[in-house]
Order: C-alpha cells, then sequence, then structure tokens
C-alpha cells in the first residue's frame, strides 16, 4: 500500500496524505480524520516508519545549485523543496560557485549523501555520457536541457523553456517597436550556457529581420552577476555607440544595466528600450518597472520535483518538458 | 518484554510508551520518566535502539527557514550551508509558512531526521521554556534572539544584529535630517517577532527627540511580503496624512512602497525621504537607490553555522552574537 493508495481511499490529495502522515499542522481536520481512518483500517505503517526499519537507504534527493543568490532560483527551489517534503524525502541543497564542476560536486554528494535523485538547477547545456557515468542516480536538468551536449533523450529529464525561441520573441518585440540598433546584455556568447542559447535567438532574430550582428552592440559580462552587468554596461555606454534598445538575458543584469544607464544620464526607455527574460519580483519594483519575459518559476520547480518523483517512486521514463513564458509589459519598451 | 509490560508496569498507555521510545515530542516529563525508570530496571532495549544499532547516525543539521522567498535570508542560507558543508555536515532545508509553527516543525524534522543541531531562520522572538521542551538538540535562533519570551541564556544561542538600537538610528537619521513627521512601514506592532522589535525602536525614538506617536503614521502590513506592503502603502497614501518621511521595517517593505509613492506621484527623497533595514542586493539597483542600514548577510550565517558546530563538535556553550550594521547611503535621503 503506497499513499497513493491511500490518498484515492480516502478520497483526498497525495500532498494531503502526506501532511497528514507527516504531521504537518496545514491540514482539515476533516481531512485528518479521514486519512486516519483509512491508514488505521489497512494498518498502514507511514513511509518514515518503513523507511527507518531497513535504512540502508536514505530518503535524500540532491538539489545542486549554482549562484543561489540569484533571486531567479529562490522560487523554484521553494516549490521544488515543498515537493520533495510533500513526497515525504528529504532536499539535501547544495550550492555551487561559478567556476565549480556540477556533476563532480553531483558525484560526490551521491555517495556521501546517498541519494534517490539529483535535480540540477542552472547548470550546463553540454553534458556528455562520459561525462555523466559519475551520476548513477535519476536526475532532472532544471532551467535547461543538453542542447549543447550528447545524451540521449532517455537517459535524463529536464524541464526549461524554449530560450531559444524566448530570445527570439524579446528581440521581435523590440523589433516591431522600430528599434533596428539592439544591443545584448549576456554572460558570453559561447559558454555552453543558457547565455549562449539566448544568444542564438538574439542572432537569428537579427538574421530574421534582416539586421547585421555588430560585435559593438554585444556586451558580455562573463557571469551573471548583477554588479558584474553594471560594470561592464558602465565601459560599454562610454563607447557611446549607436543603440536604441537592450536586450538584457536575464532580469539581474538588466537591473545592473538599468543603474549604469541612469548613471549615463540614459532615460529608459525614451533613449533606451530595455527587455529581459526570467521575472523575478525585484524587477517589478524597478523604476521603471521592468519588462520582461516571465518564466512560469514554480511551475518549474514543480515539474522537476515532480518527474523526479515519479521516476525514483513509480519507475517511470525520463521525460522532457518546455513551458512557456509570458510577457510583463512593464514601463521600459515604449 | 514488550512495550506492553512497560505500559502496565509504568502506569501509562502503550502509546505513552511507544512515544517516549521514539523520542515524540508529546510527551510529558513524568510520563517520560517513569518509562524510562522501567527501561533502565528490566533492562529493555527499545526498538528504536535496535533498530538505530544497524545503521550509521546521520549528520544532519536542520535550517528552518519561514518566508524563503525573502531574499534577505538567501544570502545567510548560503553562508550556513557553505559553513555546514564545510563542516563535513549535511543541511537540511526545511522551508515554513508564515502562520507555520516552527518549533513543531523542528521536532518533528529533528525525529524524522535525526537532526544534529537546528537553526531557525526568522522566527519568532517569544519562544517560552515549556515550547522548547520539543526540541533536544542544540540550536541557534539566527537574525533574532528571545527578547519576548523566557529562555535561559545559557540554552540557546543566537545570532543578529541590534533591532531595537538600529531601528532607533534609522529614526534618528531622519530627525537630523529635518523630519518630524515620520511613518513607519511595518508588519504588525506586536506580532512578537521582528517587526515588534523595530517598532519599539522607532517608537522609543519618536519619544526621546520629543514627538508624539501618530496612529495614523503606522502602516501595518500583518507580512512581510513586498506586494502587501505595495498595497498598503497604496491605501495609505489616500489618505494624504502630513507626512515627509518613511521608515520601512525591511528593504522588501521598502521597495514595495516605493512603487506606490511613485504611482501616486511623490518624489522620493523630495516629498518622501525612505529609509530601511537589510540592504538587499536588489534594493541598490532601486531607483533611486534605496538608503538602508545594511545587515552583514553572510556574516550572520557564518557565525551562526560556527556556533552551532562549534557546541555539535566540541560541546562548546551557547553564546549570543550582536553584530553591527553599516549605513548604505544610497539615494531616498536628502
Amino acid at each position: 500500500m503506497t499513499i497513493k493508495d491511500i490518498a484515492r481511499l480516502a478520497g483526498v490529495s497525495v500532498s494531503t496524505v502526506s501532511r497528514v502522515l507527516n504531521d504537518h499542522p496545514d491540514v482539515s481536520e476533516t481531512a485528518k480524520e479521514k486519512v486516519m481512518q483509512v491508514v488505521a483500517e489497512y494498518n498502514y505503517i507511514p513511509n518514515t516508519n518503513a523507511r527507518e526499519l531497513g535504512k540502508t537507504s536514505t530518503d535524500n534527493i540532491g538539489v545542486v545549485v549554482r549562484g543561489m543568490s540569484n533571486p531567479f532560483y529562490t522560487d523554484i527551489i521553494t516549490a521544488i523543496g515543498r515537493c520533495i517534503e510533500d513526497a515525504g524525502y528529504t532536499m539535501v541543497l547544495q550550492q555551487i560557485g561559478a567556476g565549480d564542476d556540477e556533476i563532480m560536486t553531483a558525484a560526490r554528494m551521491e555517495r556521501d549523501k546517498r541519494l534517490l535523485g539529483l535535480v540540477f538547477l542552472g547548470g550546463k547545456l553540454d553534458y556528455t555520457k562520459e561525462q555523466m557515468k559519475n551520476i548513477n542516480v535519476p536526475y532532472v536538468c532544471c532551467t535547461f536541457s543538453n542542447e549543447y551536449g550528447n545524451l540521449d533523450d532517455k537517459d535524463y529529464s529536464s524541464v526549461c523553456i524554449d530560450d531559444k525561441q524566448t530570445a527570439y520573441e524579446a528581440v521581435e518585440k523590440l523589433f516591431k517597436l522600430g528599434h533596428r540598433k539592439i544591443a545584448v546584455l549576456l554572460s558570453t556568447i559561447d559558454d555552453g550556457s543558457i547565455s549562449q542559447l539566448r544568444f542564438s535567438g538574439y542572432e537569428r532574430a537579427l538574421k530574421d529581420f534582416g539586421l547585421e550582428v555588430d560585435e559593438d552592440l554585444i556586451i558580455e559580462v562573463n557571469s551573471y552577476n548583477i554588479a558584474n552587468a553594471y560594470q561592464e554596461m558602465k565601459k560599454w555606454l562610454k563607447k557611446e555607440h549607436e543603440c536604441t534598445a537592450l536586450f538584457a538575458i536575464s532580469d539581474n543584469m538588466a537591473m545592473g544595466a538599468m543603474k549604469a544607464l541612469k548613471e549615463a544620464n540614459k532615460k529608459v526607455p525614451d533613449d533606451m528600450a530595455v527587455i529581459a527574460i526570467d521575472g523575478i519580483e525585484a524587477s517589478e519594483y524597478m523604476n521603471p518597472e521592468l519588462s520582461t519575459l516571465c518564466q512560469p518559476m514554480e511551475k518549474i520547480g514543480k515539474e522537476a520535483g515532480k518527474l523526479l518523483i515519479d521516476i525514483i517512486q513509480e519507475n517511470k521514463t525520463n521525460k522532457h518538458i518546455i513551458l512557456k513564458t509570458s510577457l510583463r509589459k512593464g514601463e521600459t519598451l515604449k
């Protein structure tokens, strides 16, 4: 008997059963009664106890996150965490630095913490079969896929947006508003990460609209850091390139850029329109409010957690989920 | 000998015996004593211990955080995590909602994840001895202390700033700039949390400077949420109270307030000066840049982790650390 069976018999959701069994405060008395009746009737031993009995294995699920200070990840981690906890597992969160190797970190974690599965958050897009031999548990690439690697789809799961297409849409938006000199603010153009993917969307859009890719309008930050984006934008603005619009590949970078624009007395959007991708809460409170293509953070985290738990609990096959973004109009376009 | 025998000999119910042997938090001290006496007398090996024998103990340290989506906590969690990982332990992060009881959550975690210690992040300031009987491992209150509770200093550790004094300084800053009508934006004035403490600093400052506490200038949000702060500020602005300065008890709230001010065509700082406490990165990129008393986030996390690990590893005594804030000048004062 699994908690799914209990949920079915009690006529409540699986997460409600999990909450009751874990003595979670947010459960109605009615739901609690229903669940406990089924538990009593079928003499069910809750997961935690059942697991404790054998205890060669753990209930640990690892989450490796690069750049946790990026607010974009916070809501995703929250959603992954909820999902893991509700299913009765333990989330073991490991943060890594910009230069760290997430696969070796994960491999060590898998061994040391005896993980049942892994979520990579903000990893690279070029994992190879060779590298992934180090990982012996199911894993989900969260916010990215294997665009530049050679993994077989059946060997891993992923949840992300269509980054290339979203970048394309951002540039298209600017083009339709009349902009022809469109700068791009990114990490680097060929780092095997989201930055490369979003750059390729920018590039394709320019080509489709009959515009040249102008090297002078590519602003590389070499990181996703807000302070670095501010610095690089500041330097770039000194060169006074002809340009009326900026596509920043992340909200964070746009926030850094807007401070630099303000200091250079460039009005947004009159002197420079700005569009980004992500949709973090803080950028909604910028002045002017950032126009950005919002990722469904909570949904991304939820789907990633669900995929992994389905694989761990029910041996389901790997899946690849692509989620849609939505434009937050904001005030940085006109 | 079975637990039925123990129950009979101890004069308690079977379920009480089970609770005691499973280290469940909801047991009276008296019942526990009775049971353990019988256990000792008959040299009974409890089930749990029998189970424990087979497995190695955990290296889990729990971190219970209320409101993880608050960016203020992100850097602190990062620092705590580093500290825990560097010392070879595993951080088990548990997020709770605004209304959840962090102590019962922690007690369950302590049992289910067999924790070695606990960090409470963003908890309440009124824990009582009675409540804390549910926690049987060392713990650190991080970003708060026991101002409104009755704990003995020797029984817990804490790392925080002097919230009352910091709020006092924020108001003093505004007073020195000539402001006499100073509003305060907070969660509530008596929630037993940081909000109450910072309000009391605001109150004391006004009194010291010969100003009245004006109920019309107290804006209660009932949460620490940025969107709610924006809404409450919006409502408050419609009433057009005479006021030239705002003390927001957190950067997040100030960000919400500044959007409302902008929409009401109130210029910051000309029509309304703003000062806050926290110093999150995003508020540095606001326009205008938020003037705020910065907490040393990384240091807070590091010290909290270090305190706990010293206690776990070296049996050191509990400590209470108060860290200094520093003013980020910003552009919302004049």
